[in-house]
């Protein structure tokens, strides 16, 4: 009967749960009280409860959540309970890491095809997938329904990789290059930020823990 | 006189103001509306409001904030107004992408050394940065001042790695292993999330718009 659209920052949420669900899963626990998630998480575990209850009703008093189908909800949540095909576009070193990395993800988003455009990457093998020329792009990605583009070619390249990748009719991207992409309202674009992560850590430093400002009048 | 800690969420979301803000900069814009912010990063024009005014009230009604003066506070903020050093451990391709993208990084996190266990690895030249072997680590975090640490090794050894990491002295670790580290609560450690990314980009894929259950009743 729901159907009022999850936020954003709940779906960002979601896989961060699935994580640490699948790794109780592996350690065979059978369930997990929101309080414990909210201590692993560093979540208040009322916004957990929230998070969760958009869902339909799983956690029950005393008991907790289900770990197991906990997962399983989030997965179909997440339309991770079905192969999703994704094309990598750059064979650089970060390129190459994620289509390797991509082999020991559980989940099933799988890099299927890498493009670059650079003469002495095309043909190059890394593990299963050997690197096509963009001229292919376009034709792999319809023949073989293709739905998200990964971008790890430099800023200048991104958008242009972009507009390829959009009109050959892929639903989203995750952009890696550090520029703000443009694309229709319908398209779906993720900034892979890791420079976030890093640049966020450093508030936590030391002489960061209290953020008075400049004025020494305390 | 401003004392309460800022909310994790908040500070997650800086980094994010912060590269809209250089490239509006770079762009010689002088000033930008909540509004305007917030459609560009697809977030709520008064949670941004919220977020800023955390900091001091810096906004001006019917002009809105000031582009370089926004991005001052921001870095203080985030203690980017200094040089933070940080270590990479793990040159595999992903530590090494990592290595090579660190310079062009604008902001003031340094990767000022890269460490691998692998003999074939060790004296390799990234950029300008030489490989060392795992038994020069605990002496270079201290001798260089080097307080972020990044680990890029396999997940079997990241724990390992976080351990030398943290006896070493270092303040906060940002970790792509897929795996929760423990750490002693006074250090921060950040997952660096691109699966969290990708999965969470599933989510908008078009037979993920309605989030209506299993049931097929209407």
């Amino acid at each position: 009967m729901k159907s009022e659209k999850i936020s954003e920052a709940v779906v960002r949420r979601l896989p961060v749960y699935l994580r640490y669900l699948s790794d109780l899963h592996k350690r065979e626990v059978a369930t997990v009280s929101s309080q414990e998630l909210g201590q692993r998480l560093d979540l208040n575990p009322a916004q957990i409860r929230k998070d969760l209850a958009y869902f339909g009703d799983f956690g029950r008093k005393g008991i907790g959540y289900d770990v197991s189908y906990l997962i399983e909800k989030i997965r179909h949540i997440l339309n991770l309970d079905q192969q999703i095909n994704a094309v990598l576009v750059g064979a650089g070193n970060l390129g190459q890491a994620l289509s390797n990395y991509n082999f020991y993800l559980k989940e099933n988003i799988k890099i299927i095809a890498v493009f670059d455009e650079n003469p002495k990457k095309i043909g190059k093998q890394i593990n299963t997938l050997t690197v096509q020329p963009m001229e292919e792009l376009r034709e792999t990605i319809k023949a073989r329904n293709i739905r998200i583009g990964i971008i790890t070619v430099p800023d200048v390249e991104a958008q242009n990789v972009a507009d390829i990748l959009i009109e050959a009719g892929i639903e989203a991207i995750l952009n890696f290059a550090p520029v703000i992409l443009k694309a229709p309202a319908n398209i779906r674009i993720h900034p892979a930020d890791f420079t976030t992560d890093l640049l966020s850590l450093a508030y936590y430093l030391d002489n960061g823990k209290d953020d008075s400002a400049d004025d020494g009048d305390k």
